[in-house]
């Protein structure tokens, strides 16, 4: 990113054309998105445990199953109606359609693929608080903040292939219980996820005009990278490092 | 607590009588306060450097600051004048009435006192996400939760007497930087905090009488207990071990 756009901390340095919003929002993936984090960089080398792979399963399903709520909430508050048709496909891709399984099903075969039971994972009674509170701040994004906010927090998917690459092939390398067919889940997100970047993508270029709209593009899609940090330092700290998991939480061995 | 009351995970095994519903609740105080969390046995132990209480306070500032918004909230949802009157007293000892200082003042005055920049703290900028996360779960509970459940998740102030006492006493024997004046945000809550529980604690022996709104109460003391656990998760996370403070959030020893 030319550096006469936005300083360090992301403060935009004068309103932007599309193409330099754009450059300063992938910045923002480059140096905030949680390919970077710690507990991920273990799991692409193959230093997790069987229990910690189930910890992160079980606590990033709760993410999985709110996001057809959260994209609900932005249909709700969409008045275009052809952006309504082109955002409600998110919500089927979550949810399924009665026959072929959603991202929600396809996430708990990954997690009772691991060796979870399917009842404790929905139910996420043993997830992590901070996991419980990160989700809850992203529907609380797209409740109260304005829709071109919104909107912009769903960016991530924008860096979410290099991520789900990363993942998939480590996994299958170095995680030997784990089989291709676990992983089932992230196939059809790198195609769904490019799709749902040129929608999104197209709106904020075109909605964020000022400077002021278009720091809060910035700061929405920075509050939705430190989501999705926030999650893996609850089990970075829970379950790795000092290992000092919550009463009440996941305990990996134990009845799950 | 007599274990035929409820299970080891709190779940009621039958209606209560409201003592014995107190006695469930001051269980969940002696299992989930944050008076067993680590990081503030180590603050107590006088372990902590002074960076790491200056993360604290900084983050905990944010805590203080939504308290006023937090029982506005419950405020805007009371329908009795008389507990409205009650309740409202809570909104005064934080927010001060221009002459007194309040609760988030004299927090502040902490802030200073380690050595922090007013304006740095007051802004937020530089706390963990976690931190605004929890605080937001609180947030969101008072508002989304039933009143009654909003209500009974004031009730660690049940347990925050002992708290103070022994961060108060510890900190004045073993972080000689620190001294009384820049306490005084502890001693005016020892006399507050009981009058609130006294509040608060009637309402929830009066309207808790099924078991499902048993259960509710109880749930809702146990989730406010996960918010200010959470809070010093990510503390310890940041600061003290693994101390992989998140991308933006505030470094010991640099500006701040």
């Amino acid at each position: 990113m030319n550096s006469d756009l936005a300083g360090p901390d992301f403060r935009l340095k004068r309103v932007l054309v599309p193409d330099d919003l754009e450059a300063v929002l992938r910045q923002v993936g480059t140096e905030r998105y949680h390919i970077r984090h710690p507990f991920h960089r273990l799991m692409v080398e193959g230093a997790l445990t069987r229990g910690q792979m189930q910890a992160w399963a079980l606590n990033r399903y709760c993410y999985q199953a709110v996001i057809p709520r959260k994209d609900a909430i932005i249909l709700s508050r969409i008045e275009d109606r052809t952006l309504r048709i082109a955002w409600r496909e998110r919500i089927l891709d979550h949810d399924g359609d009665g026959t072929s399984p959603g991202g929600i099903e396809r996430w708990m075969r990954l997690a009772t693929g691991l060796g979870l039971d399917a009842e404790a994972v929905a139910s996420q009674r043993l997830a992590l608080p901070a996991t419980r509170f990160s989700v809850n701040a992203y529907l609380t994004l797209v409740e109260k903040r304005t829709l071109l906010e919104a909107i912009a927090s769903s960016l991530t998917e924008m860096f979410s292939p290099e991520v789900i690459g990363e993942r998939v092939s480590a996994i299958l390398q170095r995680y030997p219980y784990v089989n291709e067919d676990t992983l089932g889940y992230f196939t059809p997100r790198l195609t769904q996820a490019p799709r749902d970047v040129d929608v999104a993508l197209a709106y904020v270029r075109e909605h964020a005009r000022t400077l002021e709209a278009q720091q809060l593009v910035v700061d929405a899609l920075i509050t939705k990278c430190e989501i999705l940090w926030t999650m893996l330092d609850a089990l970075h700290f829970s379950y790795v490092e000092p290992a000092l998991a919550p009463p009440g939480a996941f305990a990996p061995g134990a009845d799950a």
